[in-house]
């Protein structure tokens, strides 16, 4: 089979990440070109092996016949890049990072992408990757199996090693949307149902400049799904111990726990206690494996047809609960979550 | 120092627990008189060393010189003998098992015993072992000791191993009555702050002939505290694989987990996996030195005057909590707790 | 069913523990009398419920009616004690705590007891509590039950929390008297299948002291059991960390591990790391439960017939082993066991 | 800094592993060329990105300018090729895979190449690649750091999980060669210590077959340190639940355990037990990273001259073990180390 020519579109944290997946994957695809401002992510980018770098997306598109584009840009680039792409002449499969708009008071955007989508004959997929982590995977697959019987209640525990940056913020949203979306999605993933209702409490507990920006560090969350299953879900922005985030499904038949991944085997014992090293640092090292798994699925979809693992439609109802739950903690009342398209 | 006279009312499951131990302690107590309806219970007390045994604790109380007493009795009781106790000539202490009183949205009772109380020169201690259990205390000392800093967020999962019979419930309560209001009590012994809103999510999805009492057996809440710090709290009337309670308490300098309590240090590999022992099959097993210590702690308040682990007010502020989450399920809404005497 | 009329010699660390046991269990046993030479553990003892003391075993047996004794005396006594009692006019059963006989390079003395044993119809048993422990009968019976196919390697680690006093390993023998002998039993009882070699290395790494007395502080063995099969034991006199025991058996269908028992299920995360409690203190919070139950066992082979867990020849077998290891010790040579009786 | 230029000897399935790390590696090396005999093994390095490949290695090092070279050939070809590249009248830098030479009892070969190493001026490593792994690396350096105190016993279990074919093992020696080596290596990286006596006990409990080749399955064996030190080690070449390797350092003011490496941190419960994933199948997922570790500090010596992670010496005294192991094994009797050069 053929290689799959690729693009990408930004070379920050997570463009970059990708970029080097992809040079790494040289059987199944051809790094054909980058596009990013930075003069010097361009250079890493050509180093890694990229055909040919640019500082205009459209330029890219218009020169290069790539066939498939992850876009990486800001979050707030991610709409108009998706529309443009979209409705560019040639047929370009997309892999987008999530989430698709930070805006999910108003989905206007969203919806024009998701309506693009429907429209066109491309594949279209989102970057949750923790639905790829073979942790949460091997989970899910056992609830698949009917393991645990009924899934009857989620608990979701996220708690990021440090406060990120206003500025940051700024640019990828606040906590319910650039955090606890990842949540809603993997409840919604491990109970087979949507969320029908969301009530949140949360509060600036930890970093007061959050305040400036209307956002939050510290966050309780219960949902109901439509089946009638219930979800709970915990999320802070600065775990002194590390990056920690757990999942645990409850069923009728038995119980899956992911617990939180520490790659140390070591237990040191002394005259005071046992001591274990503390979990990873934060995300990148914890989903290293994900990102790639991610990215092989998008591979395959495009080439054998297969469903992508995360769809339009799935970042869509992760950013309505991120809506209902901004609206639950202005109105101080649980919200309804509208899964309907 | 001389033995402590004491008294018990009710042999039932618990009753019976304490009966055994306070006759074990012959070192601080002498075991005065037992009073049951049951002539069985009755000649088990007599057996464990009790001298005397009634089935008229109005009685037992006139003809024994009983210094402290334990209400053991079924839960609609509690109120009515408390009452006639605190009421009674003697000084008698009192060691009341938990809640105080079922009917939890009408406070009348309950509000009687505590201005009894305030006005009686008596230790009154009431049964919420857990305070006691040696592993929820060494993670509430470490709180205490600022381990992990302020506390930020609280997390209780409480799962039964069975769904007990309409007949049980009807006589203890239903699941936020008898079953939340320990953990609504942990909450607040962990956090060091009154829960000031509960809201509560749950639902028949285990055992539909609840229904008939008006009950639940899935529940999942959301807790905002005075202090305004958060708790999440997940309730299950069946855990196929054991007895299930677990408390997290998260905070800005680290985190204190008590995993559920597993007695046997055996690990089994084959070919298919490796297999650890479930936990405890039931609550008694787990709690058994708990509820020696927490008759210990009574009786060291009785002769020392130390403070009560778990005072009047403490219960009835779970019982406030409790009240709180049945009116949110009823009305779908956030509710407000009083907890101003 | 009657009670049985038990007796006791010996009232130190292990004798009260007995004491105590057999005294809370008045439902089977009638604790008729006690022997010591200290005048603070008779009066103990009678505080317990003992009817009578007496500071000489000989008249205690004459005078009173005893059915079955305990003679938990200084190891340096069992012998002289047992002998007396076997012939005693009177049956009486015998429950002596380990070793039989310090002296394990002449077993004279232990194979006088032997022989008593067999011509007197009484139960006999020694007490290696361990293998009443639940963990180590829960791994015991999954073995006899096949779960792990033929056993082939047992690996045992017990490391003692502190050094013991020069004074008190006078009275109950070294390292591999004292100790080891706990192993060998283990081992022989886990792999179902005798010592047939013994490879022993072991020196002073902790206390210069010890060399004062011939004794080691640490020491590593490898076994040959006579059905071909393997054992590693490793000794310590102290770890800094608690008392540790772990037994591990591998077989040709899976591997069952007794891991080293901790009580506490409190994990406590810092920015520094993990951290659990240290193991138990020491064995005597480990053994609790066991002590109980092999006295327990005892009991019910008197009343019942039921073999008893741990027998006469148990005990010399595993103290042949001991004298191998030292044998070992002295010449750097692996040495034969004799399994013979 | 230039690149460095390597060249692979070998691309079975250590040399295949090599080989892609360093075509992944671009940055630091370039992958000048490869030699197999296998026309499939070649065209996979072409595909790598191997600049050239050759079926003859003395043609490849006439041929290509190369560096340093990795040599993977099978075991019985290590000390005729690193003689002939150390003879060569280019000065090359090798990476040999352990051990040198599977000829234990006669080290005429290992000594010559012993000398050559001495003579040249050239960096030579052996791939004990278990240094470089970082759980062991993790627990070496706290050792260092003197966290345990003195080191006084270690403890090693490494099981395979299947056992390997009678003609694999005619072409990489049987298990004290193959396998224990590793072990061995370990032992003495870990204490600080050469290993002064070791004696062994092992048989054929697994695969009968294994005695063609006068070959053992099953191994126990105990070693002394030259400063006074302890170790045990026990292997299987059949642990039915997977890949099994652990290392504990007991020491004076502490333990250090490496537990097994279990990648999966998914737990389930259901009725009948708490479930664990086994163990890695194999040893090559087990050390993925610890490969590319060792490669990385292999090209750093030579490029900055740090000293190499594993030696010559090294390995000769893992061989010296191994042989004294034979030798135990044969007379079953201790064997003394001879550690001087």
């Amino acid at each position: 089979m053929s290689k799959l020519k690729m693009g990408i579109i930004g070379l920050g944290r997570m463009g970059m990440e990708h970029a080097k997946h992809i040079a790494a994957n040289a059987g199944q695809v051809e790094a054909l070109a980058a596009c990013a401002l930075d003069d010097g992510q361009l250079a890493v980018a050509k180093e890694l092996g990229f055909k040919a770098v640019y500082k205009d997306y459209k330029e890219m598109l218009d020169k290069e016949d790539i066939e498939a584009i992850i876009v990486a840009s800001p979050t707030d680039l991610h709409t108009e890049m998706c529309a443009y792409i979209l409705q560019h002449p040639k047929k370009i499969h997309i892999f987008c990072e999530k989430p698709l708009d930070m805006n999910v008071n108003d989905e206007t955007e969203s919806m024009k992408i998701y309506n693009l989508v429907k429209q066109a004959d491309v594949v279209f997929q989102i970057g949750f990757n923790r639905r790829m982590d073979k942790q949460y995977r091997a989970a899910y697959e056992q609830i698949q199996e009917g393991k645990i019987g009924d899934p009857q209640v989620v608990k979701i525990t996220s708690r990021d090693p440090f406060v990120i940056s206003i500025d940051l913020i700024k640019r990828i949203g606040g906590l319910l949307v650039d955090f606890t979306t990842y949540d809603f999605d993997m409840a919604r993933y491990m109970m087979g149902s949507n969320i029908k209702e969301v009530y949140a409490k949360g509060g600036v507990l930890i970093e007061p400049k959050l305040k400036e920006v209307d956002d939050i560090d510290t966050l309780a969350l219960v949902l109901e799904f439509e089946n009638g299953t219930f979800g709970l879900i915990d999320n802070s922005r600065q775990a002194v111990y590390g990056y920690d985030v757990r999942v645990e499904v409850f069923g009728s038949e038995g119980m899956l726990k992911v617990e939180n991944v520490n790659k140390s085997a070591v237990e040191y014992y002394n005259k005071d206690n046992a001591q274990l090293k503390n979990p990873l640092p934060i995300f990148m090292e914890r989903y290293e494996e994900a990102y790639i798994s991610e990215m092989d699925s998008f591979i395959q979809s495009v080439k054998s047809g297969t469903p992508v693992v995360c769809s339009i439609e799935d970042v869509i109802l992760a950013q309505r609960a991120a809506a209902a739950g901004l609206e639950s903690l202005r109105t101080g009342k649980p919200v309804r979550v509208n899964n309907e398209f």
